[in-house]
């Protein structure tokens, strides 16, 4: 294993497929959710190992979310089934074409129960010690105690492996409130190499509402910035001193669904940084990584192989046959 | 009852699902439509009562139609189950994404057999009596003579009771030629306080090809004019004098299908009467209800309660959770 | 044409696909219907040509009716479409396994005008001419006045022609009572070679509830009584003489729909007349393609062709490959 | 309000829709479930008012519910939007034709936060006491601790108005040991005129392997035996002395889904009770009920209005046209 | 037979119908495919008489391709099914709303089977014979050298009958490299009125990179060049000597999948040809013909009869009823 | 590795989901399909090791293949991905309730291009070789001549490294005639532990059409003779000489699609092989397994995991919950 690992709580995912009330959809369509999860399926797509630690419950939701990481080929032997709780639930709706809302059933949930000794003398403890890059997001800390105890384990785990941990902020206001969010990450901040996060989010974590600022505040990590449709900005770690923000430009697609474009970006970002490039290819992998998420209406399914990538170079319509 | 009262024809709809010739279609979805229920639906889902006055056949569409309506807490006590006539059928074709063709099964149906006697000794006369607001279209006096007699019945009521009288003009080609259009309209007018139209339909209820000679020979009640993706125009009622004509701008959404975002609009903008709003504000809160309709394939599904008003004064492609 | 000419109503037909209320289903497939064109189309499918007269609308549905029967290689030069009426609609629930229940949208339609001139100085005069066997069914006099005019014309050119004619009795209540269709069919039958019907119509037909009874007032043609799980029964025609009835069972088939099973029995002992084969092949014929019928949920698609005969005689439950 | 009133807690039902492993479907099916609220829809179909009380989320399965028993005319003027829960969840699995599988997602619901206060100067208490009957089953009392008291205080407002009190045993082994069940319903047991229960349940309930020794120690109410495919039994309550039990047998039916065929029962049963009907008769309609929700994959959606109850009388595989 | 004869390969088509990776999909649509009977479709859609000659298998899917062509009355009288092959298959995947990707199943099938004898002594001579004008594309002579030989078969039978010849270059990568197209296409040059291609196309045929260079290369016959979204440009035959090139602009519409919109475009501009229109108006019925093409998801469901050409001229939006 | 391994072809398969011709259904459900891999999918969920060779072209079809069998914890690694050739298909048609049909477009297919360097130097070696038994089928031989001696390889490897064979005839008459199956199979049956073959294949593999008289022909393996709703009977191998041939009934459930059954049973019966258990305990397994598989209409999804075999001993109609 020298690819990534990563860790948090995967759910069955339950989705409208068409626009509107998601009262009034005769039908859901199954599938399966989670930031950090849709990061490992991301990267092994891209050709690097991967592989996801969490909790998911003895029942068919479980069941399907192990099914598909593994048809993915991301690693789960540090995956555990919990008898005691139930798989957590996602219920999303598209209420209108650009507005998607989202429900959780994950209060409870097998995957909210991970805990410290989930990586202690466990097949888990190895993967996060063998890793090249150990990811993870703002949203498992604020999953439960015990959840949160996990992520720093993990930390220290890769710390002590001098394995370089990265985070995604991933503020879900459903988990907690701002104040939350930083209560858990800030002590954190100091062991990553590398930061993800929206605008917002960025903001939100540094308590600022200007984003020189929050750079300034939370750079340590090279930080990485997630614009959305305006494309990306990398702010070199501090260690590199005094080298100018990189920018890179949104690639041009018909959107069908934003969700989980940002996960993809970072896949993207990292499989980059897997692959041993540079900032600037890493930005360029990211936004086209997450082209190819925006244009599926699944948070994941959509992720491009390697020898996809070219499709969303060629020009628009374009038929292969 | 202090809300909104329409009568006119609701018939259960019958909708290809993807672009093309209907005839190619593999199934069609079911749901209902009429534009004076869908003025109710969207009154009531914004927080006014809302009752609907018609006939419904004793079949299974005639159950869906009173189905949905009680779903959506539009009284229909003043609804009638006619025992020798079917409920009324609407075939809805998306021939592109941008043509929609509907073809009616309404002759002799159920709901064009309404008649004056429906709206006397029974629980409709007292609904209108107690109306905040009576809502009618140019499509029910059309139907029948029959029904074109009830609808006069029903301004009567209105008038005597001190109910103001809406109209949406709404021409169906298929129904009768512009003249039949202004035969049974023009009487009306005098008893009318708001009279809402599409350009075109204004100019064809004015019997002109200059908007604002139409808005002059009309003129007495508040005239609303609907220009779709241009917005909307209303013009003060005659007794406000020299009031200037306000404009508001269409909210930018992507559109699903346009069909029923009229109706919408007059459902905004009536429910911002019952507000006690201003015209401006009942002006923007009809664009933004036609933006929720337009952004679904149903007339009246994608109508928004009060709650999701804010949705689409959110930046586009937000994700809520 | 030396095939099977027969003259009728069709029209599209929206069913509900699973059991249940058809109010609360979500979506209806689209197909078409017609006890006379499922005739043609199976007569057709085993071999022999066949041609439909009758008229559709100028929609999307009449072109559906027309294109399905072209694609079943049915003749449709003697069809009309119809500029001033819609095509009908069937609309089919199964309400639950065992249950169907039929409303039809077909007063005023465009099959419902059939009047004497399509069968003057037209294809479908001669089609109906250069036939083998003319068809017809109980429902088309029902239609309106000059549909049952239009049958008499046909039963008239058919018997100056020498072409033998067919009736299925076909009694639908919706279209009248059991007067009517007596007063309409009963002037016919000195025309008919061949008379089918179910056990209830027979004696409806006959006026009388003894089966015995019944055959004896209507013979002359031959007559055919279809018993549906419970097989055939044919007794020859009184040009025959004595010769006994013959029975044969119906196919044991696990049976998914049976409506459309009487029009397939029809077309196989048609097909088998039109192959020159005995009485007892042809009753043979007719309930393998009843068998045939019921397996299918559409009235019409499950239809065999000549080389599926044999499928049915196989053991239950072989799989082909 | 002089018919049915119930309690207990209705969900969002997600249900998959051909027999497999859950986690191999594609999508699930959208709709609403709970045993009392099947019930009271199934009372109402039969021409009895009907009302349910109980608690949903501020959420779209809560406007889901809601929306679907107001167009069944269910009153629900006494439920409840709780703002500080999710409406629960119950996944239906097809296994195979003939195994079902359910799995919750109600800990911490809306609906078990159900409390007394509920039924304390508010429309429900109304309700209750102006009932012709009061339902309850034992899911209710095993929701939560204030679930049980709500239930307890509901029996004490009918018991106070003079409202006889129906129960049905409806065990879940989700939701707790046959001891909870003991412990929860005996003690109502002295207040209830009716009491239904499967076979199993009886005798768990009475805590003996013997069913006339359950009925001896149960009896007190009239007891009726549900036993699916055998019929049901009726055993007299104890003021009505020596009478001999009656039994019916089930209609024969070609069974879709039995899930929901106990509360259809019930709903016949308590009709038949409204209707005045002697107890061979609610037998009977009890059973009829029931057939209609077995011959249909909703728990619900099958139930039958009066006037479809001869449907199952006819003749299998009656087509109606 | 006064209309379009073409020759090809018809198949099965299976596709994705949302967007994402084919592999997850659940269920593929099934339908037809084929260059050359899609402009056989579009034809006859506006009108003229068109005919299609090739084989299909012995298979469900080759009775799908007959039935299909026969509903669009599409004469395959010259047509044969080959019992010792079977159909083709093409497999659709709509990759992102902007990539569509294509596989094909027809190594060996009926279609690339088809021989210059299939035009001996058989009903499609006769149609090559008879027809206004026959087009062939240049997949055909990739297929196989028995499909090459009967499209030079059918080039000698028309210029020997003096019915002028039509290509659609039509490259297709997966059937052989641009030499091969060369080798067969431009000995069939000096027999061609009508040369169409894609920009690349035209270039690929005359082995340069510049357009100019490529027309005076290829020039002989009428050259149109299909630009997707930025129109056709004509350049007269070089009979009509120094005559300017015309071009025409695409006909705006939403995009649903560009698949089909060259042969759409193919079929409008010949049905010009036949409607015996001059080359302007021929550009902009190909480019009409074209934007309903890309309206619709399916290759040739689209395509307009006469009376819908209008409906793309009309304001975007707008709705008939 | 000490489970199961096997070798074959396993495709994409497209599945038509109603009652009815291919080719007039409107979709195809996408799945896979191989026997061979069944029988790994149904011996790895009852809790054995299970590893599948063979070959799958480069292409999303291949894809499939490989992350279903990922997803059910298949070992691929012996797995080739083939650059040159196509994943095959097979098209299964339900043309009746009782009665499927299948073609394949597995000519040249990248699963027939299995060759013995596949199993040289390879996992594919070393899995046969650490084996508990090699498992194949009477299709693969005749997929060609390399994919024979593929075969022949794998038997000799396992034959060497003391792994016991077992074969199950499947023939497929689409393949090649009962005289090339004899040829290929025949030589083989002294390396065989373990037989499984239908009433009608194992006649036609011993040529002659007595059992008695083909079970001594072909006796020195333990032969099972799958008789489908008969269940199934064992002979023990001659090594164990006088012993009673066992026999196990099926267990009676409602069928909804027999393919796959033969397959299930075998996985029942080798991984009762697997757990040790006698001959009697493996019938039942088989048998019970069997159930599961044509419980559901997927050749593959119904079959059970340990913990789900119960549900079929239950009664039937039973809900868990």
């Amino acid at each position: 294993m020298s690819g990534l690992v990563t860790l948090g709580e995967s759910m069955a995912a339950l989705c409208s497929t068409t626009p509107g009330p998601l009262r009034q959809a005769s039908h859901l369509q199954l599938s399966i959710a989670g930031a950090e999860s849709n990061v490992a399926i991301g990267v092994r797509r891209l050709g690097h190992p991967a592989a996801w630690i969490g909790r998911v419950g003895a029942d068919e939701f479980g069941s399907l979310v192990l099914e598909r990481l593994r048809a993915e080929q991301v690693d789960v032997t540090g995956a555990r089934t919990d008898p005691d709780a139930p798989t957590g639930l996602l219920i999303k709706e598209q209420r209108t074409p650009d507005v998607t809302r989202v429900q959780y059933y994950r209060a409870g949930s097998a995957g909210s129960r991970l805990r410290p000794d989930d990586l202690t003398d466990s097949p888990a403890a190895e993967l996060v010690a063998d890793a090249a890059v150990l990811h993870f997001t703002g949203i498992t800390p604020l999953l439960s105690a015990s959840a949160a105890a996990a992520v720093t384990r993990a930390v220290e785990l890769a710390t002590a492996a001098g394995v370089p941990v990265s985070l995604d902020i991933n503020h879900r206001s459903a988990l907690g409130s701002p104040d939350g969010l930083r209560e858990h990450l800030r002590p954190l901040i100091p062991h990553l190499s590398y930061l993800f996060g929206g605008e917002d989010e960025l903001l939100l974590l540094a308590d600022t509402d200007d984003e020189h600022e929050a750079v300034r505040r939370l750079r340590g990590p090279e930080i990485v910035i997630k614009r959305g449709a305006r494309g990306a900005t990398v702010h070199a770690p501090l260690s590199d001193g005094a080298e100018a923000p990189l920018h890179a430009p949104a690639v041009p697609v018909r959107a069908v669904d934003p969700v989980g474009a940002g996960d993809a970006f970072v896949a993207g970002y990292l499989a980059g940084l897997l692959d041993g490039a540079a900032r600037a290819e890493r930005l360029r992998l990211g936004c086209l990584t997450g082209a190819f998420a925006v244009s599926v209406a699944s948070d994941w399914s959509g992720l491009p192989t390697r020898d996809e990538l070219h499709l969303l170079d060629a020009a628009p319509g374009t038929t292969l046959r």
